[in-house]
């Protein structure tokens, strides 16, 4: 099959735009922080280059993979954590974006080996439900391909909760993954784990002995945003 | 009645302005925060649209309704926080702006489900006495007008304190509202509900059994700033 | 005795300066702070005027003031917290800065009602000692001059430290003042007492039963820097 | 020997170029902080001046000294921590570059006096287990040369740790020193000792009894980045 690379040309530039989004919100440290995007029509997955300074990304930087992990243009190497993200297109068979960071908050959560609870409203607006923590990863799993092995850790915990409800995960000792229809979604929700992580973290410590909020108005909030009788925004499309 | 166009274009830059304000104070996180502000003479309440990012605003976006939520001109949604804002104007007669945000610290309070106490001068030179927090709403308020139930929970609340003394609440696990005389006093008291939020939470770390101030400090502070015998800023007109 | 006028403006200067610096370090909230300076041959205060926005200064806004709080030109009202400056210039001879801010981290300390404990050599660089916090105003002192008596309860505490080792206070339930040599010193301590202060939360949350440390360490640092003995910096005259 | 002043010139280039960029990741508070770097070729350190401001420095003004803390060239005091730096050039024979900071979290743990866990992967990818805390410095060192001893301090704590593996520690009550090949790669991990110390600080407030992750975990990220199987950035000299 022919490819479309004018489709290609706008997935890697989506891809680039993200990335540099991600790194104004302030979510990335030195390089700890990629965002990929597929285009699902071509089997294709654009990702950042590994450990390249951000100010020295371009679009066509933006390293072009297969579902098999094949580098399938330019010389670059993708990012380390490519088979992660191609793991979980493969699964989450409705995204379109995936984000991965070391963000302050959320991946302090994933150190203390927590789930993110939902205690108010902007967590409930984004994430219906606690964002959940992975297992931390056994000892056959470290030997065998890490990458795949996270990807691994995240779908057995995903086996318990709806990823286009929960658009995100803290992996055990490491940090947090994002995804969304769009990189540029992704990066919103990677931006708002970040965001409810500090709010939570503070939250704790004027309360430590806080519970989530109520179930009931969990699904006002979330059902408000989402879903075919959402009324937030201009019109039904618009989540942000 | 004639509607007075040069007041309500007046109106809306007066809105448009502070929402931008309170962009610019780092309490907006994404889209989450709106200004509103009243034109009684008129009976229309001018409200930022809801979920449009605050660098495609333009005065002229800003959304007017009336008393009755009806949109007056326009095509945009307004906030889907609308109908909190124009209950609240028709409770507290003398306010002339509301803001509500999802500011960090303020909000990580309303998430705690406790009341901010007064722990200092800071607190006591706007806030005369603790800015509560509603309870959390009930089973059959959720199932009812949730915009609407939340202002009936800030009302209730109300019963118990002066909302010209104290120009702010928490919503339990939502997060603040302000308001004041005019859309950029409302902005004002929102930044110091969050100034003084942060402050609360370090203070409590430092000394877990914290209490507030005694009452005679605050008296002191607050009405050395507000009311006739006021003797802070350039006139008696200036409270900020 | 004919004003040096000269010499005044530059005194002007000199504080328009530090209170742009005061600003532009982040260590003032709204328009919490103030930094005024004197002009001692003249008996002359410049202090920052009342509620008047940081953009909004100039240095001939600065506001003079003579020993007896008259202002002896212009037609501001000088910075409510101007009888506290000029009272500290009458008991504390050797300064010509002072500085009062609501600083985040300093002011959570005196809502804490706790001195800032000598942790580190950060804070034994600059502070030679503790920096104590007052007692809280008694029910007497806050029915007289409020502002006066908040100088009474700073010299109250400096009867057992001395200002030119310690050059900073936290006022309970209030907030930090500092002074210096300068009015740009006086910034500078204002500044390493809010890191300080910051530093001290951080290390308490790490460790809740810290002490302070050692007097030898202490006395190290701090002589390393200050005295005749000093070696740090370009010449024995530097301080920062 | 004939000094390569090429190679001089180049060697301050780098090391004020690492200071201007120490300062701004913001990691220096005031004029705390200093970087150096070393020609071992021609024996010779470039350190920051003593006290200067940041936005005073040139390359010129970087201090040359020898081995024997001598100043070889220029009229500038070298930073009052200039034997500690060549104490460790001697001591750790393969490092290029060495930073000190007093930057807020890492600070706030050498004032706690304990160690930094290694709580995740972010800290495992550039230090391999825990980043030590001296003793804190006894009362015969501190009568005797301060900087000296606090390099003894160092030296004793790395009898027990590699230096190559763990590019930096807490000076307990003083605050971080880092190194790596370049001064460059010095301010970079003290960047991340500055990161891991604050996701630590969160994490241990979120999870109290918070254990580091076990070692087969550290080994896979530390050894995908280093060594002679790092498969991590573009190729195997890239380490950031």
């Amino acid at each position: 099959m022919a490819i479309d690379r004018s489709a290609i040309r706008a997935l890697q530039e989506r891809v680039y735009q993200a990335n540099i989004s991600l790194r104004d919100h302030g979510l990335v440290t030195a390089t700890f922080g990629n965002v990929s995007g597929i285009d699902r029509a071509n089997g294709i997955v654009a990702i950042k280059p590994s450990g390249v300074p951000y100010d020295q990304l371009t679009p066509d930087k933006m390293v072009l993979v297969d579902f098999d992990y094949n580098v399938i243009e330019g010389d670059l190497n993708p990012s380390s954590d490519t088979k992660t993200h191609v793991m979980l297109y493969r699964a989450f068979g409705e995204i379109g974006g995936i984000v991965h960071t070391h963000s302050t908050y959320a991946t302090a959560w994933a150190q203390a080996m927590k789930p993110l609870p939902c205690y108010g409203t902007t967590h409930a607006d984004i994430f219906y439900g606690e964002v959940p923590c992975t297992e931390v990863m056994r000892e056959e799993q470290i030997k065998r391909d890490y990458e795949e092995e996270t990807a691994v850790q995240i779908l057995e915990t995903f086996q318990h909760y709806d990823y286009r409800q929960i658009p995100g995960v803290l992996v055990a000792c490491h940090g947090p993954f994002s995804w969304g229809d769009t990189p540029s979604a992704a990066v919103y929700h990677g931006l708002m784990l970040e965001t409810t992580a500090q709010m939570a973290s503070i939250a704790l410590g004027i309360n430590p002995r806080l519970a989530p909020i109520k179930q009931s108005l969990a699904d006002k909030h979330y059902l408000r945003k989402h879903g075919k009788n959402a009324y937030y925004g201009q019109n039904k499309e618009e989540k942000e």
